[in-house]
């Protein structure tokens, strides 16, 4: 951020992390300096002299001068977030500014975790955790792939689940996550998930299509784990009975590509590396085909994740970040396999010193569903 | 729309309107001609010579030229909708054209339904129905309001919702819905929902707090009835016992307001006028501080409903829209009791010739919970 500069903040996301809370309104962050809450509904907030209550953004510049604070000649604004018109609106509240794209620094920002943020995804992973150790008990012969959504979606809601996976950018659009059983998961996805899916409807295209649940089948379960403004990324797969050695041999490298990426994901490795690492070992296992899907492919094996389900970065053959300590990444090398289904698995992580902390630590193996 | 001109549509809600599903790309509709698609992940289209494969806007010129498609004077774009930096770079596609905002033609387009659109919501009208009927057998003694939205989220999803309630703009973030037991209903949302409510956690405020359900104190659901691209919007009160008086008094204004506007609402009739009606009713009702809230009021009684949530037009005293036949619109005259809680009742209509047809009928006296 340049010396002369402030950010206009007013993304929800960035308004909750930046201040804790979501409100309507913007907040101002000074290069140097305290910040100032433009709040349009202050009934929500404690009276203070850095809150200022607005109707709408062109009374910013007049309440500034009433409290004596100077415009910087730069102002950063959310340009890959907020609306052309919301943006173009704020650039002719301050005339005599110049912008730049805030959009980059604060995802950057916002890779990173404090160690508050690492406790409440620690929170996360115990708690998806507490009920991916249910659902092979959840499974009722007969069931669908929607059926068995339904429960997991109650189970996860009663440990504290809020039920609403943040997601960025307007490519995603998804309930509260993903089974996959069977086929269904060959089904291409126009959304920019791992995997795919057709959906119960075309209105929302990804995940379970409301078929059986059958033995031979795989059934991957990737659903959400936001229990506080966090969320962890978790992806397990259960079966009824064996399945064919092929999906064993995939779910194996899944794991072993894991294994390896939790050794050598250092700080200050690049994350295109870890990419490439996973698709070598995906190539060496004979596997290429099938990696991060079939008919089609998907170009990354994972992504940050914090207060959005798709944060920064990533990790993808161009993305040229470089890890640092603290940064939550989840890693989802998988397979998808013609008449079996997904298989592989996803952990959520924090990049520490020596490797990577595990968020979600639970059974990695192809789990039997209950069957009594 | 003008008549040299084309409206280039990439925001999801109107990708699908205009073409019936989602894809990631952009659909070209001239004013006059065939429309074209171009797809960034073709493998969900079967091949026509309408759908072109591109990997970047830019390529869309390009592609244009090649089967002679001429380049109007003026391009639409959603300039509400798409951020900054997506609606400058569509721009800079096109060096030679002028540009307008689209979002207010799409938007009123999209608040008129066809025949089709009308069976999807009278469907979903009778799927909510079905579920709102089973509500007072699903109250458990103990039980608190997640308690209870739990349970009808259960309900829900298994009568076929898709459990992801589409809503337009970034000032609305909910889960699968509301359900506000006694004075929580008066905790201020920051969003722009007409009711507030505190939420199980800072990052979601609105709706639930986790408080159990007790005589005395109303419970309002208002949960999602999403069961097609579609959606209906509802609201009913449920009590364990009576309430008191004035509680009744408030829900039945709700109820009068209701019938006087399902008899008023005329195609022609400005929507402004509803909104004037119904405040003019609470007032004499001596209601007034109660309605549309308490310690914080909205300034509507309502709002288009469809493929999103709050579509246009707002039942709101500064919108001069007229209404026209096959208009939907939720109209949710609603009461905060302070020490009692939120009353009134919800229903989506279709505007027709003589009247309001109501898509979601049930029963509107305050129901009372199952207790055995």
């Amino acid at each position: 951020m340049p010396e002369d500069s402030a950010l206009l903040v007013a993304a929800n996301v960035n308004v909750f992390y930046s201040t804790g809370r979501f409100f309507r309104g913007y907040v101002w962050i000074p290069r140097h300096g305290r910040p100032l809450y433009f709040v349009v509904k202050p009934q929500t907030f404690e009276p203070s002299p850095d809150v200022v209550c607005i109707r709408k953004p062109e009374q910013i510049p007049g309440e500034m001068d009433r409290l004596g604070v100077e415009t910087p000649r730069l102002i950063g604004l959310e340009e890959d977030v907020l609306s052309y018109n919301d943006v173009s609106r704020l650039m002719k509240v301050f005339p005599q500014a110049e912008f730049f794209n805030s959009t980059p620094c604060l995802r950057a920002a916002r890779m990173t975790k404090t160690a508050h943020e690492l406790e409440l995804m620690r929170y996360d992973g115990q708690r998806q955790v507490a009920v991916y150790s249910r659902i092979a008990s959840l499974y009722r012969p007969g069931m669908t792939d929607i059926g068995l959504q339904i429960a997991i979606e109650g189970e996860l809601r009663r440990e504290g689940c809020l039920g609403f996976p943040r997601v960025a950018g307007n490519l995603m659009e998804i309930n509260m996550g993903s089974v996959l059983a069977g086929d269904n998961a060959d089904n291409p996805s126009p959304y920019e998930f791992a995997m795919g899916g057709a959906g119960a409807d075309p209105s929302l295209p990804g995940g379970a299509d409301g078929r059986e649940i059958r033995p031979g089948e795989s059934v991957m379960v990737d659903m959400n784990g936001s229990f506080n403004a966090y969320q962890t990324d978790m992806t397990r797969v259960w079966s009824l009975g064996g399945l064919p050695e092929i999906a064993y041999k995939a779910h194996d490298c899944s794991r072993s590509i894991l294994r390896a990426l939790e050794r050598e994901a250092l700080p200050g490795v690049e994350v295109c590396d870890l990419y490439f690492r996973a698709v070598r070992m995906a190539e060496e296992a004979g596997l290429k085909d099938f990696f991060m899907g079939h008919s089609q492919q998907s170009a990354f094996i994972g992504h940050g994740v914090g207060i959005e389900l798709n944060e920064q970065p990533p990790v993808a053959p161009r993305c040229k970040v470089s890890l640092q300590q603290d940064m939550t990444l989840a890693l989802e090398p998988k397979f998808v396999i013609p008449g079996v289904g997904a298989v592989g698995v996803e952990n959520t992580y924090a990049v520490r010193g020596d490797g990577l902390e595990c968020l979600t630590p639970f059974e990695e193996e192809i789990i039997l569903f209950n069957q009594e």
